[in-house]
């Protein structure tokens, strides 16, 4: 029997789906679980996308071009002109999902043993794109108790060698929900330009920020239009993370056409979605308002329930739809199979992602987990019942 | 301005765009241009997928498991069993488009600097594909004048060396159209055996056999359920390119387990495209019937028309939607771009692909075009018109 590659040995496992087969038995023993582990949410696509589709005329379901369409590019260019990107159509790529933006810029920048930047705890899929390409991932850590703000510059200036040829942002952060400032962003700024760096921007979560707070991207910094890559999807956005539709942005004329070679091997992102996509963008914003302040209100109460519990810590995240919060126990692995193993409340459970995942340094996360709020109100404080519950009465809790 | 990387550099472009601009500034001119270039079909989707687009009812468009929805797969499975593939739907990856099919099996399978044997003139992205992972691409030559039949296994036992891992076959054939024979494929299972290599089956034309022509695929033959891999897509078998849909099938349950590890990374194939992909396999026969009639048409025509010409010669394929013309030429990507760029009658012109983007091997190909049979037999007619002018009056005409 042949032998499978090294890569696909190192080739990391989803760490969101470890837990699974426990959440099946749970459900099957008939317990109610609450799914806080996953980000897919709750919200439904708006109308505008699923009219598109409903009403598309076309008769040959073909290719588009590989860069995608003229006329979803015109239209995102508009999109992104409202939040002062300053682009043209020709700036984009558009990609299937924000998860092929990313491999795509990983390919076009990295070699073989390059080395990426990325505060952790991060987004666990970074780890598997990089082990595609052969990169090396520096984390840096960021703590709870600022919130997981930016690491101090000089931690960054610590782990810059040779081989370091990117950083990476996710803004507003999954896993932690933290907006960066523009402060941070400046200090990063500075940072790329001095090493002469790229700035790799996942902004997958933008239109979720709380509270007034502003959103600011690399886009809008001035003089490092070279440096800056932006990668997107309308997953989280609209609430269509089955469309599978992001893009690839930069000003960088080189990245772009080397980018688009990636592209041409695999001819073209999806038509029907690049159809809805060009939908999305006249969503009303009355969609957004509801969507926010109703993913205000699932943050208030977990960050409220959570806070207000007894050894537990959650710091106010400004934006996407996650938390991480720290607990009073030994062990988040054991604690989130102990509670769809173990435990139930009024016949009901909740599965949380243990944050061990998204770190990449080992130790790192043990008593932290992250909750999507993904679950509509009622279901969130049901389920903060039940965590408070089992805090009570988990045997590895600490202190 | 920081560096891309060497893959990117050395990322091959799609052969088949690079005479676009010429095509477009034909166009501009007045002319007009017959596409014979490119695998695009122009036959219809079937109504049968078209409708479960329009009629769907979902109000979340969210994620499906990242091998693909178990309905589906077992929709598939009921296909794939109709040809005796005894598979079940644990066999099946469900990926975006046949093209991540391939890249997943590279990735899983082989290590970077590990070879890939592959006849050719072949399928032009492979290189891509290959260039990603730092794969190894051994071509071997196939021959016009037996019609690019499987070269000797004599020639594949030559180049086979300790990095050898894999070998591709696409069967029918792109770009040659041949289809290969069940003794074909029984010789190159003694050499899969013999060296432990994979065999990767790139199945996308599997629906288009003519003349009563038998397909079989590697799937067919016993004893080497852990080398095959079968990569496919519903984009030619549906013409349902833009649908994005394929999948990677295999018995090797370690080959399954790594691939699902990339498949998990980029979290899910497009959800709507599953719908209508469930919706496809009850196409009803009559729509191949109907499809392959055309097609057997069009073929016959092109190779008829061809073989008519002075010091043409063309080979009758069993398969797919392309056939490989020897031309009086001195140069094919020459004589490509002449016709778009110089020649016209009645103010047309055809355009096709130079063979020499499908050889990998310097030279080759030089008095070959590829041309895909995706216009209707009137508009072939008089593109076939147009080739005999202009080859009467191309100045690099040989002998
Ligand atoms: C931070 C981040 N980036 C990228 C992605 C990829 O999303 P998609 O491929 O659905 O666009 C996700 C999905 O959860 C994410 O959380
Ligand atoms: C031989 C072969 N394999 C794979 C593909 C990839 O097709 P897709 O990614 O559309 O499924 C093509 C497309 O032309 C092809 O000709």
């Amino acid at each position: 029997m042949p032998k499978i590659s090294h890569k696909g040995e190192h080739m990391p496992a989803s760490p969101i789906r470890k837990l699974t087969p426990f959440a099946d038995a749970a459900k099957k023993q008939g317990k109610r679980v609450y799914h806080l582990n996953i980000g897919q949410p709750d919200i439904e696509t708006p109308q505008g996308m699923l009219d598109a589709i409903h009403n598309s005329t076309f008769k040959v379901w073909a290719y588009t071009a590989s860069e995608g369409t003229l006329s979803y590019r015109e239209k995102l260019t508009g999109y992104y002109n409202k939040l002062r990107y300053g682009i043209t159509p020709q700036d984009i790529i558009v990609t299937t999902g924000g998860s092929e933006a990313i491999t795509i810029a990983m390919m076009t920048c990295l070699n073989p043993g390059d080395e990426v930047i990325i505060p952790e705890p991060f987004y666990a899929n970074y780890n598997g794109f990089a082990c595609q390409s052969d990169i090396v991932v520096k984390p840096i850590l960021s703590y709870i108790d600022n919130g997981f703000a930016l690491p101090p510059i000089s931690e960054f200036e610590k782990l810059i060698t040779e081989k370091t040829k990117a950083i990476i942002i996710c803004n507003p952060n999954n896993p932690t929900g933290y907006l960066y400032s523009r402060e941070e962003l400046e200090a990063l700024k500075e940072l790329v330009i001095k090493h002469d760096l790229y700035l790799f921007s996942d902004e997958a979560y933008r239109e979720f920020c709380y509270d007034g707070r502003e959103f600011i991207s690399p886009m809008h910094l001035s003089g490092i239009d070279n440096n800056v890559i932006v990668m997107d999807t309308v997953s989280k956005r609209y609430s269509a993370c089955g469309a599978r539709l992001g893009c690839l942005i930069t000003k960088n004329k080189e990245v772009l056409k080397t980018a688009l070679k990636f592209a041409q091997a695999r001819l073209s992102p999806g038509m029907l979605e690049q159809i809805a996509g060009e939908a999305a963008v006249d969503t009303p914003d009355s969609y957004f308002e509801a969507v926010n302040k109703e993913y205000t209100q699932r943050r208030d109460i977990l960050v409220n329930s959570l806070n207000a519990m007894d050894g537990v810590f959650c710091p106010n995240p400004g934006g996407a739809f996650y938390v991480v919060a720290q607990l009073p126990i030994d062990n988040a692995d054991k604690f989130c199979q102990w509670m769809l193993e173990e435990f139930s409340h009024d016949n009901r459970t909740v599965m949380m992602a243990p944050a061990t995942g998204f770190y990449s340094t080992a130790g790192s996360g043990s008593n932290e987990v992250r909750m999507a709020y993904v679950l509509n109100t009622t279901d969130l404080q049901a389920a903060m019942v039940c965590l408070e519950e089992a805090l009570k009465v988990y045997p590895g809790r600490v202190n």
